[in-house]
């Protein structure tokens, strides 16, 4: 075939992307074809404007490194990734909602023992967070793997400062105990912009959206026989509770920390400042049989 | 706004990436997000696809270089490229028809007098190229700026071989004489591979698809006053004149190549080999008023 023009171009492609052996390849490719050709259709990019979309895309993919993940980001802030998880999560009865991954998760997170503090050399209020992890049957949860991480009362995950000779802080990975419940210290996290000095950031800016993040923590949660649950626990009362630039809140995600004066804390630690309690009870799904 | 599902998040999105002030960005960011979401509604991806895709997106960003774009790659095997090409040449009237500008367009080639081997020290089929550069209207144009460039016989632009210390070769920027034409020896291009040792040549895989493209020699053709005309000219008979892997033949852009026994050219060169002539004539739209 030849002699393609505005009109006949997108059959052709969707025909000639669906040549290849898999059906979920075939099914992919040509729904992408038609989608992107239908959006080009729509805009009608001058030149130059594609230029600039494949240079923002250079660009992007030029931003991203071991500790870095721009395209992450892009999909995040065109609530890419919170459709996804959406159309993954239909069935979710009444196991705990989730929300984006995120781009600063690490794998293999630090093994710590129970109620001990990940906060390392960070200053800012001292945060006991404690909770469990339940079988939305009803039993808990022994031996689930519960990963978390935050960013520091600046906003900056770690990752967001190896280059810069700092190490693993602000995240682990804990074992429930028998009873299913963790526990840990750390300290109180603050709103922050995502790593908005990339495209992605120029695209906000051009956007007229503000990058911010309001607080969370971060958890990821295992246990044998259940669904994977990725999400997070936001702190009530945040500025940005209600614009994330990632799309990322949901009510029954939200908790309220409460404050504590200086003293001995419930787990026996003395605290001799102010601190906070978050508590969060998970419910992870049974895999389908 | 939170508790987004995936019913109601496109709406909000399409809300917050319309803030801006520019109303193109505005209007490009809401038809993306539109689309976008509509080809994730469409597919639903998993996770694990949809981290493949993220995947993608980073390899094939790390894949370009100052001599590798493997986006637009991307874009032209997709068919977008020439989608946006035939967006952009609705009204060409009898101008020549354009196609793909391709990966290895490469600013500011050689200037050489007219007449000049550009073939470097590359064996292949001597070819002499000649041609001429009018406007719509019928006068000539003289001094019009003829860039060029093709591969070798085995498929290489100049640009693939520079990390080997190559040099520039087989591309060169003429301008047209008094009567608008120009003329320079060559070799005989042949089809070739797109470059599919990246993340685009994996999907090309995939979607059961040959990376290869006719044989073809590239123009980009200016003059004062006129539309600067992006193109190829074909060599009939190719054996992939009807299934260019970025969808680019236009039956006006095929020529044969006339074939001669070795001895004294036209031009005054002489031959101690078989060669050949291309012969092209292109035709400028001026610019509206």
């Amino acid at each position: 075939m030849r002699n393609f023009d505005e009109h006949n171009i997108t059959d052709e492609v969707v025909a000639k992307v669906g040549q290849g052996d898999n059906p979920r390849v075939r099914q992919i490719s040509q729904s992408l074809v038609r989608h992107l050709h239908d959006f080009i259709r729509d805009v009608e990019p001058s030149f130059e404007e594609w230029e600039a979309a494949i240079r923002f895309l250079t660009e992007t993919g030029a931003m991203c490194s071991d500790t870095r993940q721009e395209f992450i980001l892009l999909s995040d802030t065109l609530g890419a990734s919170m459709l996804v998880d959406a159309i993954n999560h239909r069935l979710a009865g009444n196991a705990t909602e989730t929300t984006v991954l995120g781009p600063f998760y690490v794998d293999n997170p630090p093994a710590l023992e129970l109620g001990s503090d990940i906060s390392g050399d960070h200053e800012g209020t001292p945060m006991l967070v404690r909770g469990s992890v339940a079988s939305s049957t009803g039993e808990p949860l022994a031996g689930a793997v519960v990963d978390t991480w935050h960013s520091d009362d600046e906003g900056y995950y770690d990752v967001q400062h190896y280059d810069q000779g700092g190490g693993v802080s602000l995240r682990a990975r804990f074992r429930t105990d028998a009873d299913g419940r963790f526990r840990f210290w750390s300290i109180v996290p603050k709103y922050y912009p995502i790593p908005d000095d990339g495209p992605v950031g120029r695209m906000l800016r051009q956007q007229g959206r503000h990058p911010y993040r309001p607080a969370h923590v971060h958890f990821m949660i295992g246990a044998p026989g259940h669904e994977k649950l990725v999400t997070h626990v936001f702190v009530a009362g945040d500025e940005y509770i209600d614009s994330d630039v990632v799309f990322g809140v949901k009510d029954s995600l939200i908790r309220e920390l409460s404050h504590h004066p200086a003293g001995t804390a419930p787990d026996g630690r003395t605290l001799e400042s102010d601190y906070a309690i978050l508590d969060y009870d998970f419910v992870l799904s049974p895999k389908p049989a």
